[in-house]
């Protein structure tokens, strides 16, 4: 279920990052690179900096895969994405709960202090992003408009509280997503945003 | 007294990389992911570099509580900073000579090249800046104006220089550090910079 | 033989970072670290992944030397890179086929899938370019507009294809070396491209 779940993720982040690529007009092989460091950058920066190496889709083949078909049906598609939008943004939304439970996940594995952890799990689902953005020459949307690191870390103390509770981790887990995807489809209902700080 | 040159650098690099984010309109987590890097930034790629993992802000708590009450100073004083230029721009000087030193250390410490040493002195106290800018989309400014780095490498050879000389650590840390200090203040002072090579 | 050719291809890839630098009017310092990231960049970023550190070039010295001859005629060059250019990009391309061969064969030291190795040996020669675009503030070049990275996968499973035939080490790595810069000189010569995929 969860294996399915990180799949669906997976390949919802390679989609939006050859999304962007083919905005910016990008050759195939510049969309590919886009997609799949959208859908593994942020796991691959936070093995980096906690020393799993070699990272993780370098070990376990899936996301070569799932990424290579993301990649595919982004660019049959790639003309009816307006249509797609909604789906497209339920996987994307998916995405962020597993990822962010997964560096959650490998934080707590290696015995590090809560706030890392969740410092961890936002990392794992909100840097993919942050990379694709800077291939793509643009300032990091998720710093400028979008409440997207804002939930993974609201879900991080959710889950550390639920976790003092002693639940089994199978309720832990699904809580804590639904937490996190809870929150993200409210926001985009009620267009929840923080405002810029200025300091002029 | 070292510990307390390292938390007030720290501070100083987190508030201006809060500085930088508030000009560019972000939103409040992006100004402090922009906070973070920039002080933690220039440290975490000299850990990736050498394999000193999980990162050390991962591990020593208090970078977290500093850089957070340096947000917090930055988002408060941010219509005031015309004033604080000069204490800013004196702590920041501060950092760049404690953040060379760590950087020199944790190079002889595993045995590297002086000039690997120095690489890495000047990585931890100039990279954090430099992250900050790609992410603000900007060219580093290290690479274009200021005499920044070029100040760091100097230090580094002074340092080996004097630790030839066996003297005592305690010395050898402080008269690097304010040799790094002085030239950066005169530098600013009679307007040092190195001209941009032209090709054309 | 391939000593020398690591040699010659390190320092072509540290001048043509060196000449991004100059057009961008970069400073001394700016121009070292970006010829020098140019460089090294690819194989620091495969050696991370991968968790081989201290990273190649803090180990092995030759790198630093051969990459400020470099920087050192590219700046005394500066004026006559017109005329220049052919040796140059003929350098680059010795470059492009040494490097994809040195990933490889990192890959294939710990074990990796055939395909893993192939974007070890990719990223080897294709990414100390994507940083210094980054660097630059531009959009990569090899996401745009030059088949540069398909050819080094091209040249990847050529490799694989050879090598399950129990071919020598030396014939393997000549044959897949040849491979590779006859093509890149191919596609410059009859301009091979891939097409941008628009999604409008």
């Amino acid at each position: 279920m969860f294996q399915l779940l990180d799949i669906i993720g997976t390949m919802a982040f390679a989609m939006s990052g050859a999304l962007t690529a083919m905005n910016k007009k990008l050759d195939p092989f510049g969309v590919f690179i886009i997609a799949f460091v959208t859908a593994v950058g942020g796991g691959t920066l936070r093995d980096i900096m906690i020393g799993r190496t070699p990272v993780g889709w370098m070990l376990d083949f899936k996301y070569v895969y799932v990424i290579s078909v993301g990649f595919i049906l982004a660019i049959l598609f790639r003309k009816k994405f307006d249509r797609l939008r909604t789906s497209l943004f339920l996987f994307d939304t998916i995405g962020l709960g597993v990822f962010t439970l997964i560096g959650l996940e490998k934080g707590i594995n290696i015995g590090l202090h809560p706030i890392i952890c969740i410092a961890l799990g936002t990392m794992t689902a909100c840097f993919g992003g942050v990379i694709r953005d800077i291939l793509c020459n643009e300032i990091p949307v998720i710093f400028r408009r979008e409440i997207y690191a804002t939930i993974c870390i609201l879900g991080g103390i959710v889950f550390f509280i639920l976790r003092k509770m002693n639940l089994e981790n199978d309720v832990l887990y699904l809580t804590t997503s639904l937490v996190i995807i809870s929150i993200r489809l409210m926001a985009v209902k009620y267009k929840w945003y923080l405002p810029a700080i200025e300091n002029k």
